[in-house]
């Protein structure tokens, strides 16, 4: 690193330096340089650096890439670019690229090319990497098995720490960690794991068996991927054995690939939050047509639903036609319920989900939302009931607007926000006890519900109070 | 690990029934028993088990760990529990203790601690640590430097593999992670890093300055954290130096400070976008009042905007009176675009907020959601002029509902969702560059500004259709 570079500029100022000085190079066609700049930067900068140049010059420039760089520059394109790079090289470079490829990268670019395109990697690919491939594929989506990847160092638990270091050294070029060891039985079954950091901080004579940790924390094939994240999240782990119904350590899953599932899992919670059906895609490589799909259906369900307000509205339109002034806070109070309950159900649906709430605390998390709703609702009222006299009575000169009609108004708000927060507490915790996903139970389904109640509350409210 | 455990069964049994083995050891005070076996476990669960027992019974336990365990069981406590540990400990067992925790860990217990516990730590800590810790008590929050650790392994270029690999036998056994080690100048500048990898696999004579990686990934001590994870994610790292403004090493971040960083950069935007101020205590730990401070804000600001919505609804009441049928569908309409405009808000904030989407694809944006919003817009139209003529006209006997009025609603449908979906969009992009999160820019925000229009949309187009 340059000392003039590292003097108060950070650090993507300089990325953007390098980027630059990529292109020029490609535009005045010094390739030589070009070749041993872009070896110098990060696999993900040069990754980058392709997408953004013209499609027909692209697979040309990743030739220039050592083959070492060109599968870790090749992981970290999108499925688009790996399609054209695949498309312009021979067979015996792809089988090469393959076989530098991490399993587990093979298979997500897998996952999205094309059939054609698929058949022709696993024509290429050496019989064992195209079974390790075929294997992977049967695990279900989303699981440890189909995130894990095969290339993790094994010792024997007889193994003294000489020879494991050897043995590190020897097969260690092309895993994805040497940092933490397995230990595995002669059946492949897992013993222990030991870290790097323990073998060195060791002496040369000491066994493995009376170095490693015995109480492996790990997850199975099938396990979830998102179980899978929460342990690397408690326990702090660098890397995840996962072995099989039978025991077998059949691969690792590593903090790297956990990180992605975070993103991903994420943005699924928060897809489902906002009424979509989730989406593996990024949104700007998402056609209308397909986003049209993820959406129409809650669209569907909750405009249909709304059926229940309307019959309500309906039901006391005579009262409405007497008192016009309650229309003007139907809006108001139907927002202010929908509101309140997507603030507790957020609450409690991100709380699920971090482990920090179990669905056994439900008794606890009514009491505290009962409270909670007390307070808001009766600031809500007050205040509301101070603005309708003032702005709505006063300076709008609104004559419907009566001490009596903020009553109800205010009044109301009390209810609502009470109903509001205790529905929309429970609901996500209630999902979760029946196994669905909590985050379903979020803003507008919460809205839809407390919107047919928050008029039922309103309505016999005035009715109640204005004696219509 | 017992083969019988392997079978079949998963981790999280095995964790239970070691668990229950705990509390046993503990009701029949086999004291000598339960020492092991905490030490054979894994930090966080022995920290997960001093959470259940009772309080008065919790610190003598905990004072069963060795010093080594003790630090890290301590730092996965929560501050309730470690306030109660340093109240039952002396002050040299306070002063070892601090001593083994990392900076970091002892950082953030710090700031959640009572100010008299902080006092008393400040006094029993040694000159060094005391330095330490004050020093990143003054990062700014939420920082690189509020996050970072100073327990790393510093070498120089001109060592060779061999004497690299003794320092780092010699001074690795406190630092937080191993596997990456920075090269630094005689005046602490960052210069490369080199990874045990890297050293593993190299020849004993090999010089540090021919293995670094000169090209550095780095962030400032007062970078923001989301900003640092980004890195994480995009380039797979296990740990980034931090320096400071002069280009020196003062620290590194590790991946598993990151992963914290993330869930809680992720519980934010996800409190935002449902209208919470942020907290940075979880859900369980907050008392109604906190809880009810963080909510009123939004609560109170939305109930106030929605003036606009009375206020249009008071000046369409003649018309109102006169077409009474027109206020059943107010609800469905609002609901509809508020829907709506969410979807695409939340859309785009998650893509601004994992670098998908840029705020200069602004145009790209608005023309995909336009064609989406035509789509959804024609569909749920459709939809909905068959349900009210079915359904509110034929089977409800509703007589207002006509063909004409079926039309009007079901026309506003479709221009409520173009402006929803396309004003949905823009306000988060329109929030990235003027510099304020896009989060807060979601659903009830958004809400309140669809609700008036698509009420000015709807009452425009029955005046229009009806003539009235």
């Amino acid at each position: 690193m340059d000392e003039k570079q590292m003097h108060g500029a950070d650090y993507d100022s300089i990325q953007e330096q390098r980027t630059d000085e990529l292109s020029r190079l490609l535009d005045n066609r010094d390739m030589k340089l070009l070749q041993r700049r872009m070896e110098e930067l990060n696999e993900f900068d040069v990754a980058e650096f392709l997408t953004e140049i013209e499609d027909n010059r692209m697979p040309m420039v990743f030739r220039l890439l050592s083959k070492e760089s060109a599968a870790e520059v090749f992981a970290n394109l999108d499925a688009p670019e790996q399609g054209r790079i695949i498309d312009s090289i021979t067979d015996s470079e792809l089988a090469g690229l393959l076989e530098e490829l991490y399993v587990d990268d093979a298979v997500d670019m897998m996952e999205e090319l094309p059939a054609n395109v698929v058949k022709r990697i696993m024509r290429t690919a050496t019989p064992q990497t195209r079974a390790l491939i075929n294997q992977y594929l049967h695990y279900p989506e989303n699981s440890a098995g189909s995130i894990m990847t095969a290339e993790f160092v094994d010792l024997k638990k007889y193994m003294n720490v000489r020879e494991s270091l050897a043995r590190i050294r020897r097969i260690g070029e092309d895993k994805e960690t040497i940092y933490v060891c397995f230990v595995i039985s002669a059946d492949r079954r897992l013993e222990g794991i030991v870290t790097v950091k323990d073998l060195l901080l060791a002496d040369d004579e000491e066994v493995v068996e009376d170095l490693m940790d015995r109480n492996v924390i790990f997850a199975s094939t099938t396990e979830d991927q998102e179980s899978v994240s929460e342990k690397f999240s408690d326990y702090d782990l660098v890397a995840l054995p996962v072995v099989d119904k039978e025991g077998r350590l059949v691969g690792i899953v590593t903090v790297d690939d956990v990180i992605d599932v975070m993103e991903q899992e994420t943005t699924e919670d928060i897809e489902k939050m906002a009424g979509m059906v989730p989406s593996d895609k990024p949104y700007s490589r998402t056609g209308p047509l397909e986003i049209w799909k993820k959406r129409i259906p809650w669209l569907l369900f909750l405009m249909l639903s709304a059926t229940f307000t309307s019959m309500i509205l309906t039901s006391f339109e005579n009262m409405l036609a007497v008192e016009a002034a309650l229309v003007a806070f139907i809006p108001m109070l139907m927002g202010t319920g929908g509101n309140s309950g997507a603030q507790a159900s957020t609450a409690v649906i991100r709380s699920l989900s971090l482990g920090d709430t179990e669905p056994e605390d439900a008794l606890r998390v009514i009491w505290k939302e009962w409270r909670v709703a007390l307070l808001c609702g009766m600031t809500l009222a007050a205040v509301n009931f101070a603005k309708m006299l003032l702005v709505d009575g006063w300076i709008l000169h609104n004559d419907g607007v009566t001490v009596t009609v903020a009553a109800v108004v205010s009044l109301s708000i009390v209810f609502i926000v009470m109903f509001a927060k205790v529905v929309g507490s429970m609901l996500p915790i209630l999902a979760e006890k029946i196994g669905v996903d909590p985050a379903v139970m979020a803003n507008p389904l919460i809205s839809t519900v407390t919107d047919a109640v928050s008029l039922l509350i309103y309505l016999y409210m005035a009715k109640l109070l204005l004696h219509i």
